[in-house]
């Protein structure tokens, strides 16, 4: 089977939600299942539009525990663009398991292609300007390492998964610590080492405060118009430093490419994983 | 405070995944917030657009999980129409732990309000014909009673919540059973007392075997056009049966009204669930 | 192996319990068995009386769960009526792991097919009249999926799993709701499309109005003597109306067959789950 | 209130199984309590027959995980023995809460109650002869901690909890280990030192020669007539070693005081916790 | 493989632990493996000082954990004493599922074998004087039951595991209960039958008044000196009783000897599992 | 009462491992707390020794899981150093939650005093020099979170919580990857955006090399002398970049200070986390 360039989590990593998600759907039994004979069958999942696939590892793991039996085959890796019709993952077994796990597999295939298969138009609308497309921390409860996942598969690139693994100080803390600078102190001498520290700025004043403390790795530039957003690309580039500007704010697919254009490093997009609308597979027996 | 005249899910039933989920956003903690003073401020959930709002009572529990002396004070009922600038729940206490439930609470509110806001638009554009929109199990993964939970809260019906509380004999039920009847039968001598049987037809000649079936209490009408759900309804009026009829397939807003039109009970709606964009909402410190 | 016509619960929906089952029965340890040296043995579950077997493959998994290499060879089905000293399943490996599930694959199985072997007691004791054996929510808690599933190894029928797959109206509700009226009509707005309306009712009265009510799809006849319940039965029958009757309180084996013999649908026993003596079965090496 | 002088198990060695429960036995929710007006009620539990009450504690707990504000006044303790008609609890709240958790509570009340209530019966029959009555590890399931407290509340003693807090040597560790002597010189060698071993035995001249070996603190009596353990009791007697005698196997009601008249220290009764029928107790509102 | 003579604890009793030690060690992911070639490789667990290795069967299962296909061998068996450069183990597979496993094992086997390597040098030190060491509850929480086979693998023997399994009355509980006699009449009255009592003396009158009590098993001689222990172990033999003596308190592995050579049972010494200093092993590709 | 100036982890991301190990110390119950009246005691947690005191929070929350109405009274904050004899805390109420917390409470409270106690005297060490202590991954299952935190109220810092937290290149991920250069490109193109890199050098041709690559913030300079590792800070300050130097490897407490003066930013200390001993801390009633 092909096997994709992009790591997905380590299934110890999920395996208890996909659990829980099979009882969700399930309660106490599928009476309509358990009343028909368990007779073999060959089921294929299918893509019903144009899409980015991501979750095949997931999908595997959501038959096996319904049935560990089964037989699956992938014609495809993670990432890949199919056409509307292209065979998914082929399924071979009895046919209790395979229905009992379609809904849930389907549910979590089709939410982790949607956002893939976003990511990828934005990642296209920006291709060639040098900016890279991030997630953000608006994902679905229970989901989050998967879906952050999706956005790999789709060509993006991650911000932070969890608050612990970077640091963002917004308004609310700038202000909490009383300026950046005293925040900034404050979070590097009580935050593991190994951490990034990005500011949140609505200003260029704010910018330029930023660029004179070292221990900022880079900004978030909240709401800029794109003109703002290229004189903070020429104050970060005659400073010298090594410090990266994220774009973040009503980023639609419209206005990507010219945000991109300003030479930002980075456009944080929420719609990935909040509002991707499903995409288009179904189990076909 | 105002109450719902809907009933939420009991807390048990979903406490624990608001836990994990809080834990998964938090990894192995807030590092950002923990290097801040912990000040005393009054926090407000404010709609950025309008929406219909639901989910007020786990928001809460995902606040008061993260601190329980918070105090909450919520101005509106679940089901609530708001206008964009409204105030949603004012919350006062210390600054650490409104922030470490902000993320989370907000992805909820927003997802379960964006299924609520999209329900409510179907329902309104059904209104007057006596048709009911239904959800269907194409839901979160993890947030299945909380969602069905939200179509209620729009005005919609739940069609089952999983598959142990209704019978639906599909396509593959019936083939691998040998028919209708003998899928019927089958299901009606092995499951619970108390549920109710639906079988999905393709065709007026499988309705009209399903009509002379006195185990059969409704069917789901497959991907059919408005003229033959027509005549399915004349069949079904004119057997005297107490029998309901469902539209399923390629539901949209558009479309909504001229299917309810022809007399079917309910319209199940996959997108409620699987796609409905988040609703804009905001915590203003 | 002989494979039951009875489908039983899938594992994924009981092993966690089983787990805790072995934990509760060896808290830090067996210090006995892990003073013994770890010899092969064949061990055979053995009937000690008559009794209808129910819970094979969770005995399996009791085995497999203390070692996953034990082989094991059922000779029988669950269903099946054994008479004493029938062997029941062979279990062949190591000593050790045979005497460590010993306990709590007894304590399940004695307690299941007890169960069972009560339930067929009264599924023959209404043979040839119609009526049907329901069990009730009187179930172990912990245990209530394999005892349902222990009722229909008996040849009885499950009422309903728990609160969500069916709606029954009793004393309570109707006096919160002010009406059996209005208590339908309440619980048919707000319940899923698929679930069945059962009302609670002690006199002819109260039934004679739940007949008149289209959503209302049976009635528990509440500690009615046989002569009331041949008239429930006229009524019933007169109505010409697709309804059930399930008579329920103080159900014994003596006076079962004369229930059945009034026409009533169902008859729904506590007994069979919350005092059916546990099954003489043991384990010998 | 009054106060047991029988002490409960903590609460947190149970409240997760509680949890559990009631999740089984609402599933995705009570449609029919969901559907009523959450109006004040007062109930009541009840005795309907004659028995000795048990888990009361337990039965409080479930109320408040259905509804923490319910107020509960109990007028008994665990362990005393109540007519027909005696009120055991009252409840006073809103009646969702009370109606949700009404179930569980029994299932569990009227199994514990139905424990303590065979076992008193049991330790009437002795009364007199300085026996006494233990139970065995034929326990439900997931019940195990608080159907040994059932016990305790009936009078009777614990053998062990589980696997790891006593040595019992059966037929088959003996066999393994090559003979008593053997086994008990591995078992006290490898075993946590304040556990007291224990062997069982089949005939006197096992009996004889447990007497020789002082790192064996009693024996089990398997199975034997009243006249053999007489003469078990009389070597007991002449070796003049602090050393216990428990009666074991068929240990009926009506044969109990012939057994204990014997001179045994133990009676040890499976049936107490494998086959108990449920008290008869009820909840009024 | 060479099979150790130390029965260690059923997987089932610590999986889940090490389930959450992976988890908690992995966060949201190894990003510095992922980002690597998943190549074949072959590493060692290598011992760099003198050591008794103990945790081999939990070992393997973290590396299973991390990926069910490795394979693994082991040249050594728990208890054994390596001495530095031997090779504890073999891991043969891809790299990543070992990389990701290599910490946890190697903080899990390192404490374990600490423990067991500070065991031995106690159970060195009371050589020839048939003393033997104990091991205290003053474990690491959540590692109990390993440190306590730990210990086993060191040559030492287990006090109690838990609450459970042993009745040590201290200080407070004798003065809560108003005297020696009653303390142990009431707890004999109350615990199960197979748990011997241990009473708590800090004088020898305190061990006068226990011999003299047929249902003490043994006492704790807590912080005596050398000729206090002669004089109690002189007044034990004279009583003629099957009843043991503990020493505790302030036992070093200096004064070891001298306190075994008194006479005493046992020697506790919680130093074994609340600050052993890990072992030195690594992993070497 | 006081408050620490180094924030605590949340409680709800230890709570669920307290109750386990409060489980896992009192098996199936304390016996001989239960047999003994439960009357009004005053305890009081109190230093044996010299030591920094770490876990306050967390050993209030295990009072608390024992029993919730426990009244708690610190004296002391985390951090502080304490000389034998203070007071640490003063728990007022009944004897029977106090006496079934008291062993888990100082289990985990003398494990955190101890990281933290070691911690500080390598802090002291290095007093001075603009040198920072920090921890590694080698800590205790199930208590990262806290042990991090207890290192942190020693005064020193923390590396990485786990893997997700940095990204730290050692020898076998460059040799996978086939040198620095693809090592880092490839960390950074598939790693969150917010996290640092750093490599583990060898030699100073190895850090040559690192700081020539923009995207390295540091370099881990593994089992150097102090003469190379002042060469090592030479080159870094003459290339006039922002990056770290982390001394690692056999850094005992008496060479922490000669290591330190050589002007590297860190020294990680395993044995803070793997090897520290208890502290001595005790309950006095």
């Amino acid at each position: 089977m092909p096997v994709s360039t992009i790591t997905p989590p380590h299934p110890l990593s999920y395996r208890a939600f996909l659990e829980a998600f099979l009882k969700e759907d399930w309660g106490a039994g599928d009476w309509t299942t358990a009343a028909m004979p368990d007779r073999p069958v060959t089921a294929r999942v299918v893509a019903k539009s144009d899409l980015v696939i991501a979750g095949l590892p997931v999908a595997e793991q959501v038959f096996h525990l319904a049935d560990p039996v089964l037989k699956i085959e992938t014609a495809v890796c993670d990432g890949d663009k199919l056409t509307a019709g292209a065979v998914v993952m082929e399924i071979r077994g009895l046919c209790r398991g395979v229905l009992m796990a379609e809904r849930v597999m389907l549910n979590i295939l089709q939410r982790l292609s949607g956002t893939a298969s976003l990511t990828r138009l934005f990642v296209d609308a920006v291709a060639g300007t040098g900016a890279r497309i991030l997630d953000t921390r608006k994902t679905t409860p229970g989901l989050k390492v998967l879906e952050k996942y999706a956005v790999r598969c789709g060509g993006g690139f991650n911000h932070r998964i969890n608050l612990a693994d970077g640091i963002l100080l917004k308004e609310n803390h700038i202000a909490a610590a009383g300026g950046i600078a005293p925040a900034v102190a404050s979070t590097r001498q009580s935050s593991p080492a190994l951490l990034r520290i990005e500011v949140e700025v609505e200003t260029l004043e704010q910018l330029a405060e930023c660029l004179t403390l070292p221990d900022i790795d880079g900004a978030l530039l909240d709401n800029m118009d794109e003109k703002t957003m290229c004189e903070a690309v020429a104050m970060r580039n005659s400073s010298g430093r090594n410090f990266f500007l994220e774009a973040s704010g009503n980023l639609t697919l419209a206005r990507a490419k010219s945000v991109a254009q300003t030479g930002v490093d980075f456009l944080s997009v929420g719609v990935l994983t909040h509002s991707a609308p499903a995409a288009d597979l179904s189990l076909r027996i």
